[in-house]
């Protein structure tokens, strides 16, 4: 058992952090972090909580603690979870990384920085090598997870890879709940749909290039493709929803595309990582944020993305994808990241 | 002032035909059609009226006939609007052309035959000739409008063809009220998007191609483009977005496509097509269902398409657009198509 | 374990059903019944599922019966669980009564029936006495469960008889599953409510004197409180949430009501009954059917009621309580129904 | 006409204030104010506008002022409509008073004071005569309109008042844009209900005391009743329903009662009251917010309160009523407060 910090844990994404790691059997959740108006306070009487009728028992009585990097080694924390917002995340993790933490971060503040990898470990583990560079450079080390809507779509793309992926045209149906709390107004979502959510086009262009890219000598070399993403909010709770087009340069059938799909493998003992990463639906109406949003079962519960809807139109094929914005495009990628370096070596 | 009959008048198609031709200035709405069962029934006190707190007055007494060709020959009605089910258009409204009337029909039943047109009168007025085919065969004629979502289409695209059209992607955001009523389960899209309608993805396909084409010898030829077209319904009432992606033949500039599309005007003389039928918003995060379905004024009110989101990746072009489904999608565009066919000499 | 049939297996509440009988410790799932035009067909493939990603496997291939009562003898049920709707269940469960089957029925069809029980075991166990009348006349019995909106109410009030219950004033906002499927469509209640349901209101009024009534010599007199129901749907998926004031004999002040709320003891050794099951909360703003509708763990979940917002004003104590609609306001508590006559030895 | 500013411009109701007032017969909005960091600014530029599709016209140039009476007084300010938050309108409204404006208001801020009347004309237009004391005291004087719900409600209970009201018990189904932006986050009220409203249910029991009570020798005497109100917000957009029973005094039969409610007038002359202030309607499922917020015509539109659902119990009368929140419960009738004013000789 490993001791485990949150940073950020009083908001929307720091709630599912709580959540999936209550009796985690690698991790153990000995330290919360919120902002520091909050210092002093019980978790479980501070917390606006959004995640079902009761904060678990296991942190409600918890005391909350401003950052403090000193706090951190006092406890003897070895992982960082973090669920910070970009520009306090940019501070607060560099500075966990040059006093040595192994840091897990949701945030977008490091993702494009050249010695950091974003990792989905069933997509591109191998990354995580990347963890060596900056160990040398800092002590300790930051391993990000992608942008939700993009976690969804590399893992989709990723059994395409072999056949040469030139384009990707991307329509995003995306929850509320990837907008944190308080996020969206119900006054502006109510009955709509805004099609617009910033720097997420962007995102889902450069972090996809990069998580597909390959390493290649202590760097990662893009991947080469055009992603061209457009991004909409629909009054939906949990799940982003994409309808994705895209061009192969290689001619294959729609079968073989669902097979490759399909073979897609779980990583073998992570607790967070689904025997079947990617779940084929052959239905006429299926993913639906509705019902398949939290497939999968026991910690991997919502770890898969659900695909369907195939069709081949000359060069291009059409598929819809869901992923779990906030599990597999959050906090539950963050957690099985955390596993993955944990298997690999890298902590500890 | 024509007489004016409504088939399907019960329906919520039919109700927004009621509702659009109060008080119109060339059409007098007096003879209502509906399922047989209602046969005898006042219509204020049958319907389930959807668009607001009252039934208009002027039908509210108004009874209700089942179909009968002869009825509307004693009436002297001289134009009918159709807002009845495919299945049921495909018999009634061939019936009504052998009789001799003026068909303005919202069903998909005859929008594929080769002498009936689909007509957007911004858009492809000219091929209201084919009239002139089925008046000669038939006696009288068909006049379809499109698919909801291609009609929002292929008026934005329409000022691009000049600079070649060859690729569409097309992702939709669609609103209930296309379904009709009692249409969707609230159980089913509660907080949901269905990433599925049938037939509306093929009905994109072709019928885009159709309107977009040449009147070539009194047939028209298609315009040749690749459509893909990804369809979903979201829990939205009124309103169609479409995320769409284009490739274009001509290299053009981002300000001079926004011009195009401004340049783009109404028909002067007829009350349902607005001054601008395409507004160009420049926010980034409009066209919203919620905030621009009803834009525009008068009898043209949801009868624009509002675009917006523009963006250039190599030679793709990027933008949303809103059309009102039931409005430009629907009963207004097939009112508009009446009083494009009386201006143009077609009606009595 | 006792074989069991369900009646009325795919519409929602049959869903319902199927998904809480899942590995039951007592119930052996072994036959589903459904309309005749289902027959042959697996219940996998002919459900419209509507409870998340996947029909449980346990049904997914077996095969649908339409109603014979002679199947059900010739398979060896014991026990019967009826979904239908109201009109067939009169038909039916009354021919299964008549040939010795024990049924338990959440349609409103035997409800007031003069030896019929409806049943909440922590509420009124004893009326289950009322079975040994119906096997007197019939061979087999009928045990309802009440009303959706009726469970959580009476379970509200039971803990308070003691106090002398003179009026009670109840506004409802229910859910859409109440409604069941294809139920409300989506076009009425999208951004609205509903202050309507078919004969809710006379349903509450009546039921909730009989199930807090006395059982007395055979007989249940009903007990003597006047009951103001209003029913309203709101567009919530699951969880009826109920604004409620009463008038009590005795003026108790509102500690004492809170602690006799929280005495209220479920029934030991039944795996449906929780062992609280009213859960009173002090927060100002609970209970809410998104956070609160699933209270409760293992197979007690979503059987619990909800309690808060207490307030006294003179002689009216006013709280809001939340039940599950088709847990313990259906399925639920037809369920535990059945356990509980089992443990009390009239099945088998 | 009279010059008009209009204070809280940008804000949720100080938009509706500018819907509402465009082309106003009486009153030119001439000056707008916003909150300090917005001076200078344009109002179209600056709004989150959240009315429809575009700012009006009219006002879209104007600039943003920051508070300050001696701009009011440069500009000749005759009439200030306010639709401040009620912290800053306690000090701002009190100001202008004293400067001898005529303060129009819908901030909760001064309602209970002793010499402000809260005013629905059509229910206590007599109240007014407060305006007197007050001129004397300071200068000037403060008119309020009702909180939301509560005017809806007195409006329902005005016409009943000669039988005796007794008792009421109201439970509300509030609307999201009482709660003004950003209000109700989404991932709160997403398929949901939330029992609570921060000092709603106060204000409506001391609030309908107090409009319907007698003017008695410069001041008012409360209606003597008892209230109780249970408040919850449900997603919905505009239009608060109630469900409301009454204790009358007197036994007067259900066909009186709507006679009496379809007999109360507006007041003639007075461009924002309706001809009939109440509506009452027959059907089994009305009044619904979807339907009916927006109910009555001209600058009357949604100043109308629509009542149904009658049913008598014994001594009690059960209805639901629908009130538009920010319409007749806000900005509306602010300004038929203005116009009734006007009429009475109170300003200028």
């Amino acid at each position: 058992m490993k001791n485990v910090a949150l940073l950020g844990a009083t908001g929307a994404m720091g709630q599912r952090f709580v959540q999936m790691l209550e009796g985690h059997p690698y991790f153990d959740l000995r330290l919360l972090v919120a902002s520091s108006h909050r210092k002093g306070k019980k978790y479980g009487e501070d917390v606006h909580w959004l995640l079902g009728s009761n904060v678990p028992e296991y942190v409600r009585d918890m005391e909350l603690h401003d950052f403090d990097p000193e706090i951190l080694e006092r406890e003897g924390i070895e992982v960082v979870f973090s669920a910070l917002p970009s520009d306090v995340a940019r501070d607060y993790e560099g500075k966990l990384r040059s006093r040595g933490f192994a840091v897990f971060s949701n945030a977008s503040a490091y993702r494009m920085e050249k010695d950091v990898p974003i990792i989905i470990p069933e997509v591109n583990g191998e990354h995580i090598k990347l963890v060596e560079v900056q160990r040398e450079k800092y002590g300790g080390f930051i391993v990000t997870n992608s942008n939700c809507s993009t976690a969804g779509l590399v893992m989709a793309l990723h059994p395409l890879k072999k056949y040469g992926i030139e384009e990707v045209f991307v329509s995003t149906y995306q929850a509320l709940s990837g907008a944190g709390y308080p996020g969206v107004p119900s006054l502006d979502i109510q009955g709509n749909v805004i099609p617009y959510i910033r720097s997420e086009e962007e995102k889902i262009r450069r972090e996809s290039c990069k998580i597909l890219g390959a390493l290649d000598g202590g760097k990662i070399k893009d991947y080469h493709m055009r992603v061209i993403a457009s991004c909409a909010r629909v009054p939906v709770k949990d799940g982003h929803l994409e309808s994705v087009v895209i061009k192969l340069r290689e001619d294959v059938d729609l079968e073989e595309i669902k097979r490759s799909m399909q073979k897609m493998q779980g990583i073998p003992g992570l607790p967070s990582s689904p025997e079947k990463p990617l779940i084929v639906r052959d239905e006429v109406d299926r993913p639906q944020p509705a019902l398949d949003a939290y497939c999968g079962g026991g910690r991997a519960r919502g770890m898969g993305v659900v695909v369907g809807r195939f069709a081949k139109y000359g060069p291009y094929l059409r598929f819809f994808l869901l992923v779990h914005n906030t599990i597999r495009g959050g906090a539950g990628n963050a957690i099985l990241n955390g596993e993955y370096a944990l298997k690999m070596g890298y902590i500890g």
